[in-house]
């Protein structure tokens, strides 16, 4: 499992390339990348400053250092971020050029530049969290398979309800989707990752994200998770239940979306354009049928990993390679049908894709339980 | 409940201030201020653009546009941030000042000076997203009230348990600090919260965050949640429990985070210094006899909503003001005997400061399940 500081193997290589000084940048309270390049949890602002072979982190003297970390290497600091930055690059070179993302916050990088440091910007950090390495696989790995139990938890409750006058029933009362949302967190509480707020069981036409709508009979029930494991890595998994399907839209969208969801395991190979990816997955999906300009989903999937979206992203020219973990989204909207979706996690290796665990697509609950 | 978007008019009012022409932000996916400005659930990035009286939004092409957005204000568009901002700029000046938050991300600044524009920064958002309206307090309450239902229910545990030759055995096996937390974040789940990856059970001296380690009598058990309520925002509380207290170090440690949790709801008012408070606090947990530089914590909290750590801090010279909400938390470590902590949520009022939740503080769990 993933512990220890990550990517300053990849920003010593971009440093030594670009003729560099050294690496900064700021990672807020929420920003995965905190976790990233310092190996431990943190919940509260850090300054990231790695000169060539030592990584320097700041911290503001509100928070308890954790006991994780290097103490050589950490230290309180309450001067604003590119403040304190400098004053870490000075006591190694008191000119030259630093590398930073270039998303690093705007008075950060006004007074790096005010100390006399010339910034250049650098995807090395990006890159490298963007290839997983065997740690982070089987993390991610991990927190899939508790998404799977999650999304079981909807099948087994939908398996089990019975239809009165049209309606869901179960446990002696209407079934509800947040009564299934609260049982699917449940379960994932219980496997030892968190929901993270992106639970999501929505039905038809009818209701919006926080409301709870009661189910019926034919309309097709679309349960999405994305948990955060222990370590921090993301899951993504989501499935269309329809409970006594008559066997027409919602019938035909689920084909087209179980294709589309095929056509990422023939094309997402190392080398491939992620664009072209993406492109494939609408184009699948539309070819059933389906208006690609109001039915078919733009949102097909990107990066996850420590963050739910990340890099690569399934459009533009990106190259996919070996270690790269997408999320891999079909979905069709009807205003009057309601919405089809699968969901899953495609691992990009040497040999091809590989979707991070094996999970049924069918449209019957009962076809988890068996 | 809070529902639509917030801050316009405190922007909109920083704007007439600076005879600027409008504000810009760029909010990533996983910051809540997308949430905050927004009003729906967003998880990818945002363009934010204010004109008076007129609130643009920018999205890439690869999400789907929430169904909550109005359809008049959003818009796909790929290009970088700062971009993106100008071309809505320019259809309403073609030069002036601009307001941001003064941590936009560098590239987007660069792309507004490019395009003509002055930047000047404002902490308007910062400061109306501190400042929590009526409808954010009863999103805070209720989250607040689910975490003490998750509290309670590691309190219940340990009630429940056995102690067998010192350590502690629970439903006929030994209980560890894992088997609470996932029990406590079930609760959470079953309560409509999310555990934010903010649930912790630490013991002694022994273990880190993420380590399974099994509970003895006679030692502190700290229980932490941080949950994340329907609407984005966030609850806080912990509390320390003993199983066979023999009145000791963990005794005297107790009276005095308990003490410095008073001093809060004496100090925290309407105008007093936020630095003043936040030292009263640590000053009033020493005066038992602990150590300020080794044994107090430094992290005695601070400003909590959408975020489990916001602005104002409790530290520099911040004015508390009604509406602000913030995190307390009291806390003792100590490297035989482990650690003591107790954590509330406090909304500053008119008349007073008040803690959000009335929740035991005692060391005893039994004193939960009276």
């Amino acid at each position: 499992m993933p512990s220890g500081p990550r990517g300053s193997d990849a920003i010593d290589t971009a440093i030594d390339e670009s003729d560099a000084i050294g690496f900064v940048t700021r990672c807020r309270g929420d920003d995965p990348t905190s976790r990233y390049v310092t190996g431990f949890d943190v919940d509260h602002d850090v300054v990231y400053v790695r000169l060539p072979g030592e990584t320097h982190l700041r911290v503001p003297s509100t928070v308890d250092i954790p006991e994780a970390a290097d103490a050589a290497s950490i230290r309180v600091d309450d001067q604003p971020a590119g403040k304190a930055a400098a004053a870490v690059l000075a006591s190694h070179a008191e000119t030259g050029t630093v590398l930073t993302p270039r998303t690093i916050p705007h008075d950060a990088a006004l007074h790096l530049e005010a100390a006399g440091y010339e910034l250049a910007s650098t995807t090395a950090l990006r890159d490298a969290r963007a290839t997983k390495d065997a740690a982070e696989l089987d993390a991610l790995e991990w927190v899939q398979r508790a998404a799977t139990r999650g999304i079981k938890t909807a099948a087994v409750i939908l398996a089990d309800a019975d239809v009165e006058d049209g309606t869901l029933v179960w446990s002696d009362a209407p079934l509800s989707t947040e009564r299934i949302r609260r049982q699917v967190n449940a379960t994932l509480a219980v496997e030892g990752v968190d929901a993270a707020g992106a639970t999501t069981v929505t039905t038809g036409t009818r209701g919006g994200r926080d409301e709870a709508v009661e189910l019926v009979a034919g309309e097709p029930i679309v349960v999405s998770v994305s948990p955060r494991g222990p370590f921090g890595y993301r899951g993504a998994l989501a499935r269309t239940f329809v409970v006594d399907a008559d066997g027409g839209w919602e019938r035909r969208a689920h084909v087209a979306c179980d294709a589309a969801r095929d056509v990422a395991l023939v094309e997402a190979n190392p080398g491939a354009d992620a664009g072209f990816v993406g492109s494939e997955i609408r184009a699948e999906t539309a070819a059933f049928g389906f208006s690609m300009e109001s039915e078919v989903t733009r949102d097909v999937g990107g990066g996850i990993g420590l963050s739910a979206r990340e890099y690569p992203p399934l459009d533009g020219d990106t190259e996919l390679a070996a270690g790269h973990v997408c999320r891999i989204r079909s979905a069709i909207t009807h205003p009057d049908h309601g919405q089809v979706e699968l969901t899953d996690v495609l691992v990009v290796e040497d040999d091809g894709p590989r979707y991070l665990a094996d999970v049924p697509t069918g449209l019957d609950p009962a076809g988890w339980t068996e």
